[in-house]
């Protein structure tokens, strides 16, 4: 396993850490006053701040960006709705190629509206990647699938294992991954199989949080790295041993706690634990 | 599929439903009245009615008891704390053995305290089955491991699918089945395969109520039948086609809402959901 302990060489932020406090262009500098190589931005503050400021933005801090935030949410029934989703999704990989993101994170969606058929929302999962890839491998984009926790299977994300993600991979062939997020998949009897099944070609990306007890908003009451349950350390351990090489990158939804902070305490502490328990 | 829609022969009511409204007596009153053959008492409830009163109560209605809750958390490190544990374990076995119910239902304990091991905590729980399965086959009491969702890996159960549940069985041999909840199984895409996998053998109880979207607290925001997204026909269909023939019992947790209502229109509720939609 790669030691963290001595620097921030393999460390990235998610920029959903920080969005309370930062908006794009402050969380880019500060990221690189901070020593950390790498970013992942959110689509919202890519679009306020202008996708070619962002990008020089970065290239001029040498940032590299571990994805971009988010693609997705192709669960409709509705012809004109999948058509937006798909064109949305388009431009979300020209973002991407952009930024020149490492990947471009699809939270899937979860059960279309009105229907409570998961199987039929899966379908349309599949159905909407196979649309969108000829758009992302002609623009070098890989798509990241994020198995989602199963809490979100309704609203957020009908992959919920990433025994699914691996599947829809072999389904769809080259130029789809995964996103391996400990907060998604640490509670998974399956977890080390599927990261080995995955390998180092598949994972995309590799994101840290914590599972906090208790956990009081299924949304947003994400832990910092070492104050929930999660063994870190050994499903980090998994994903090196898969062949992942990749930045580890932060990424907590904390509204009544972290995004309360001031923004130097919160990437000093990403940046201590990171080094401490991960 | 048995016809439900007629009549309430294959009811049965878990006490949580009601927990905040009726005490025991009450509620194997309540339920008989309304004409519902079934009922789950849980521990702390019928310890306060007395085991006997409660026996002889629900013999005189002639009620079913579709389960006991609850026995399991076996999650511990410490040798006093396990011996304590199974020692509770057995008071439960003749307790459901008195009560004459269809199962002791388990759940089974999250991680040990201060652990961040999944797999050691899966291990105990096997062991602490294995452990008290002498005495519960003595008593002639199944014991039913009950698959949480995974939300409650890290403090409630680490057996979180009914794949994980199954295994069990298989590891444990006879005496040993699986309660499927709909609440914590709606999401699992290997879900028709591990229900027909479990067989009615192993089938010992089947839990019925609804996932809101949103959820708004992780343990009490339980939704009636109906007014969430689960495919409660689906999934039923699933338990029957495998051979289960039992009560289909309402298990619902919720602070906020059904708690908080006169009981008779919370038992009129679910007869009627239970009618139209399950």
């Amino acid at each position: 396993m790669r030691d963290l302990t001595r620097d921030t060489r393999f460390l990235s932020i998610n920029t959903a850490t920080v969005r309370a406090q930062w908006d794009l262009r402050q969380a880019i500098e500060g990221v690189a006053r901070a020593g950390i190589p790498g970013i992942a931005p959110w689509r919202d503050q890519l679009q306020a701040m202008g996708v070619a400021a962002a990008a020089a933005a970065i290239r001029a801090h040498g940032l590299a960006v571990t994805g971009l935030c988010r693609g997705g949410m192709f669960t409709s029934f509705d012809r004109v709705g999948l058509q937006r989703a798909l064109d949305d999704n388009r431009r979300a990989v020209d973002e991407a190629a952009a930024l020149g993101a490492q990947c471009l994170v699809l939270v899937v969606g979860g059960l279309a509206p009105h229907s409570r058929d998961l199987e039929a929302a899966r379908e349309l999962v599949r159905d909407g990647i196979a649309a969108l890839l000829p758009h992302a491998r002609a623009a070098g984009v890989p798509l990241a699938i994020e198995p989602l926790h199963p809490m979100y299977a309704a609203d957020r994300a009908c992959i919920n294992t990433l025994a699914q993600a691996n599947d829809l991979c072999d389904a769809l062939g080259p130029g789809v991954g995964v996103v391996v997020d400990v907060y998604h998949t640490w509670w998974d009897p399956s977890l080390e199989r599927e990261i080995g099944r995955a390998g180092a070609k598949r994972i995309l990306a590799f994101h840290l949080s914590d599972w906090l007890v208790p956990t009081t908003d299924l949304l947003l009451d994400r832990g910092m790295m070492g104050d929930g349950v999660i063994d870190l350390r050994r499903i980090r351990g998994w994903v090196e041993a898969a062949g992942f090489q990749g930045l580890c990158e932060v990424e907590i939804f904390s509204e009544r706690n972290w995004w309360r902070r001031p923004m130097a305490e919160v990437i000093d502490t990403c940046v201590e634990r990171y080094r401490a328990v991960c």
